[in-house]
């Protein structure tokens, strides 16, 4: 690890709580569809939906808003209402507007690695443009990073495009993330290093199998993440 | 001129069609609501609605497609059905797969400017990031860029952010582009140079009064661009 030059962060989940915010909008949603279906028939039919979306709307939170107002259309039997769609537009805009408050221990951590001044540290997040860079702006955790990257997908070969805009190797690469799907896996795999930090909950579509390899590193909160230094 | 080393090219409207066919879709739009309201009330409301969503939502497809569906739910005094949604969301996807066909003159330009190997070409684009990476893998230009950079605004930050990026100065920079008010402007105030290709039709909210400049080339046509080599 005595190579690592680039400390790179996903976002949602890891710097800030976000999913969460999903999983209330989801509840509110089911509530409101509940005259037309039980809420296991609503979120099944909203996966199923959001799945077949995802090639076109990609991540995010405009994408979500999208596939909920076509599942709502579909599960209500086609008797959704003017002022359903009023009401779910208005969820979804909540969404964007969550407060993206650093979770505990984040914002003393990264001043630390931040102030160390051994690592470059980025930001690297998938999703949609805009919304990604209000979060960080809300964040007010902009002083201790370098640069901030949004990509629509986090792929082997998104990780490789980052490592050349920032002139390193992916050995000199540690990836910090909540997600062993987006975040670990494509940069073990590449023979980069990770460090997962698991959240209380994640989205059905980041759920993968996770295991153990020698470059990854197994944290229980973020504030660990000092002891590399 | 004779220092520039990086040429940006804006995308929508400068390398391919794109705003004929979100009218194309708000002409269908203001037929399917024809029942509710005149299409000029639907337009003049949609303007209305897209403008006051932008802050949040940003530019691009999605951003449009939730506009066209909040703002047909108020226009029909409450009375839209399920079934309009759903035709709605339809014309929004759509838009998500148009063809990105190169414009004429476009692709020899480029592989013009490509092949003499004096400058580095990039796209520079605003909206959302998977739309316009897919609408760039579908116009099949990629193989004549250095690089596809997309922001969510492009204000005079991002043009010195993209500099940056490409460890240029700012007089080293020709922006190539249909819209004066985001492609022309903010370069020309950061003291670039600028190269206007009017396209037959113009975004509404892209509309800005134009000028001369000594930086600012005006050309008919993108192949005019060769005459830069």
């Amino acid at each position: 690890m005595g190579d690592i030059s680039l400390i790179a962060f996903d976002a949602d989940d890891t710097l800030w709580e976000c999913q969460s915010y999903f999983e209330k909008v989801e509840e509110e949603y089911c509530r409101l569809l509940a005259p037309y279906a039980p809420a296991d028939k609503v979120s099944e039919a909203l996966f199923a939906t959001e799945t077949a979306n995802m090639p076109l709307f990609g991540y995010g939170c405009k994408a979500f808003m999208l596939s909920l107002l076509e599942n709502a259309a579909r599960v209500s039997g086609e008797q959704l209402t003017a002022d359903e769609v009023t009401k779910i537009i208005r969820l979804g805009k909540g969404l964007l507007q969550l407060p993206a408050q650093p979770i505990d221990g984040v914002e003393e951590t990264l001043k630390t690695l931040h102030d160390a001044g051994k690592y470059h540290l980025v930001v690297f997040t998938k999703g949609e443009l805009l919304d990604q860079e209000s979060k960080f702006k809300r964040s007010g955790l902009h002083a201790y990073f370098d640069d901030f990257v949004v990509v629509s997908d986090k792929t082997e070969s998104s990780y490789h495009r980052l490592c050349r805009q920032f002139g390193i190797k992916v050995g000199q690469l540690l990836m910090v993330g909540n997600s062993f799907r987006s975040d670990i896996e494509p940069v073990l795999k590449l023979g980069g290093w990770a460090a997962h930090i698991p959240f209380r909950t994640v989205w059905q579509h980041e759920v993968v199998e996770e295991y153990d390899h020698p470059h990854l590193m197994r944290l229980d909160d973020f504030s660990q993440l000092k002891n590399l230094l």
